[in-house]
């Protein structure tokens, strides 16, 4: 250890395991987003909590800035180190602490896998149910540091509903221990609601009690194709009337070019400008009737033009891979992301404008568009063509945002529903926050990390 | 006006509807509490949101306190106003001023009374889920300062979940609109949910956007004489795993011998310590035969010594009035309370100290107990006896409550589960949040409350 701050780190905690290899250096510097050249001082692996505080406390006295970091899976550069942070990785803080089955909770260490947290969840004859295609890969503590949604929001929230307690470092060092698992807790600011969603800014999750319920019921998926975008909200609200969903999740043709290009298969025929992946209770013979006869009405109304229900488990899992593997096969593009909502009501005003917007803004470029409509909230992902290079390609790119920003302003909406803010959306955050309300952002940013080591430049600035 | 302070109020509102008679001040400036003499400078009845800012910045102005004030049917204190503050009421803010079918949302302002919103929902088809029995005069601002939870919390948690967004202005007068009904919304800190049980301490509520959810199913309502207290934990785990459970309410024969006293029927014969109230859905007969043979198995385990099932709606009533009289039964003796909180599964252990400590404790006092105990929350009610006065009882009652923070603190549990801590339960703030909490508590406050003016003095004091 050349570096005679991280010489001291080492000489507080010998046994802390310290990266600084600089392949290592760039698999920890960066996350999902590949905008910025990972650049951190080192990377540090605690084991405990008691090595986080002391972590804190070192960076504190050092003027370090710390990274702290899940499976950096996010797409907002919110886990990135490009300027001499340490980054500090939960992955080896990943166990099982506790499961309690009259409280009907799992308490487990910041860095678990989400995929880990289901399965435990699993075996315990419950259900976690926050869920989302990242989860091989992305830590619960990262879903908490940004309130993660996923494809099961319609049934269940977001991951803020599944937390029943947090211990948190803040950035002065301290430990706090936040709803200790209660159900019923009115003693104060909750700062635990506080921490979900704030990005690493004002604490590192080092442990989550989370909630769990009754595994789901039996349930059916259907893919439909829709003829054209008027149908969507249509479809949308008789399905929700008639069935109790437990997904709806909407993409384009264009989305689903890419999945069968990147090998799944295709379960309509014929050409369909939309379609939808729904799931939805069929606990017996007469649920799965009601479907039917809801796909129906849907025929017989002109709002779908085909659909297929999955006959069986594998046929529902080839069904939700037309949707769930989108991500995955755009991410060789590296494609512009943007993740936005708005109310449920406001969708189709929106949809409206935002696909003129695209249109007229993006001429020649692919825009592929997909998401939980549902819970109103649609990700667009814009392909660079292959004629335009990287830095013109990010600032038409951002052009567009700031118009899309606006429009979002106008209806409601947000500029970030489940990626968060990151570096990514930073210059964005005022079409969705007033000006008084990021004002309170830093003032509560100041109380939690007076030195402001807690990943600084996320979210926002530091000073206005 | 002859306090020029109210006089330079006038002055900039002059519509403003400003009271100062001796009996408004009174009846203004007290809560359910009745432990402080009221004392208000003035109570403010604004009309608008535009006023409720003018006020807080005039109080910021010339440091007069707010209090601010829903229905006033608290429990802790937090809307008493004993010091020369302006009561803030919200009672003329009391207008529904959006429903949106789609959105499944309830706009309304800060004012209105809880019953009314659950009838507007009615109304309209669906339910707004939160309940209890100050539902007639408690407000939906008063709610959500509280987190109130009640009745239903078994099923549909407390009123953080049915919070879309929320209007606020802060202590330094700037209007806040948080959330704006998103689902999704990962933009930043969520003050939405800091706001919720902050106890009138950061902001006023002036307008909140409430899900509504699907009204409830048919459902049948239990009541169950118990021979022990052991008998408890096995009927609640047993009836929780095999029906679906919207309330599991239990009291002891005492709690019983007030309600009847108070005009209520008896509905099973014979003498049994302890009852619980259930009430489940009930479909079809399916589900009624089911709910049959687990009251059958719980009487064959000897956990059920006898029980009653409603036949009509009527009846339903009426068990549900043994278990939410018991609150109206004591107020005439003024109880002083308890509202304690511990994980579910920490319950039989936290019961078994507690009952300990309060016969040990309060040798020769009636001690009424009941609670939400699906949720682990327990209402202690101490009535004084005639022949020990006021402040002799006081000091006796505040001795033991440090006592039972102690034992709520090895427990993990809550001094307030969903009273909120107000002045009531200030000095026992410790046993359930750390220092560094409180001073992180203290901190945020100065963010939203730079002045302090608004609730001073309520859930912490100013300065440590």
């Amino acid at each position: 250890m050349s570096d005679p701050r991280l010489a001291d780190l080492s000489c507080r905690l010998p046994e802390l395991r310290l990266l600084t290899a600089a392949g290592d250096l760039e698999h920890y510097g960066r996350d999902w987003t590949r905008r910025w050249i990972p650049a951190p001082l080192a990377i540090a692996l605690p084991a405990t909590v008691d090595e986080v505080q002391v972590i804190v406390r070192w960076a504190n006295e050092h003027a370090v800035a710390i990274v702290p970091s899940g499976g950096r899976t996010g797409l907002s550069g919110g886990a990135v180190a490009a300027n001499g942070e340490l980054v500090l990785s939960l992955e080896r803080m990943n166990r099982v602490l506790d499961f309690n089955a009259v409280d009907r909770t799992l308490t487990v260490q910041g860095g678990m896998i989400l995929q880990q947290v289901q399965e435990t969840a699993r075996g315990h004859g419950l259900l976690y149910p926050v869920d989302f295609a990242a989860r091989g890969s992305c830590s619960i503590g990262g879903n908490i540091a940004t309130n993660a949604g996923g494809i099961r929001v319609i049934r269940h929230g977001n991951t803020r509903e599944w937390v029943a307690g947090l211990k948190v470092v803040t950035g002065g060092g301290d430990l706090l221990e936040l709803n200790r698992g209660l159900v019923k807790n009115s003693s104060g600011y909750d700062f635990r609601q506080l921490l979900i969603g704030s990005e690493g800014t004002l604490g590192i999750v080092v442990e989550a009690t989370l909630k769990l319920t009754d595994p789901p019921l039996p349930s059916q998926v259907m893919l439909l194709a829709l003829p054209d975008m008027d149908a969507l909200m249509e479809v949308f609200a008789l399905f929700r009337a008639q069935l109790s969903l437990q997904a709806f999740e909407f993409f384009t043709d264009q989305a689903l070019q890419h999945v069968l290009a990147h090998g799944a298969q295709r379960a309509i025929d014929g050409e369909h400008p939309y379609y939808v992946v729904t799931e939805f209770d069929a606990v017996d013979e007469q649920q799965r009737e009601a479907a039917l006869g809801v796909f129906g009405q849907a025929l017989e109304r002109g709002w779908v033009s085909d659909g297929v229900i999955a006959q069986s488990e594998a046929q529902a899992a080839a069904l939700w891979r037309l949707r769930e593997g989108i991500t995955e096969s755009l991410a060789p593009r590296r494609p512009y992301k943007n993740d936005v909502s708005v109310r449920i009501s406001a969708v189709p005003g929106f949809l409206c404008e935002m696909q003129a917007l695209l249109a007229n803004e993006y001429p020649g470029i692919e825009v592929i568009w997909f998401g939980h409509i549902g819970d109103g909230n649609l990700h667009i992902n814009v392909l660079r063509p292959h004629d335009l290079d990287e830095p013109a390609f990010l600032a038409r790119c951002e052009k567009v945002t700031r118009l899309l920003a606006n429009t979002l302003h106008c209806h409601g909406g947000s500029i970030s529903a489940e990626h968060g803010i990151g570096l990514v959306k930073r210059a964005y955050l005022e079409s969705t926050r007033s000006a008084a309300e990021i004002a309170l952002m830093r003032g509560v940013r100041k109380v939690f990390d007076p030195r402001g080591i807690l990943n600084p430049g996320k979210l926002f600035t530091e000073s206005s």
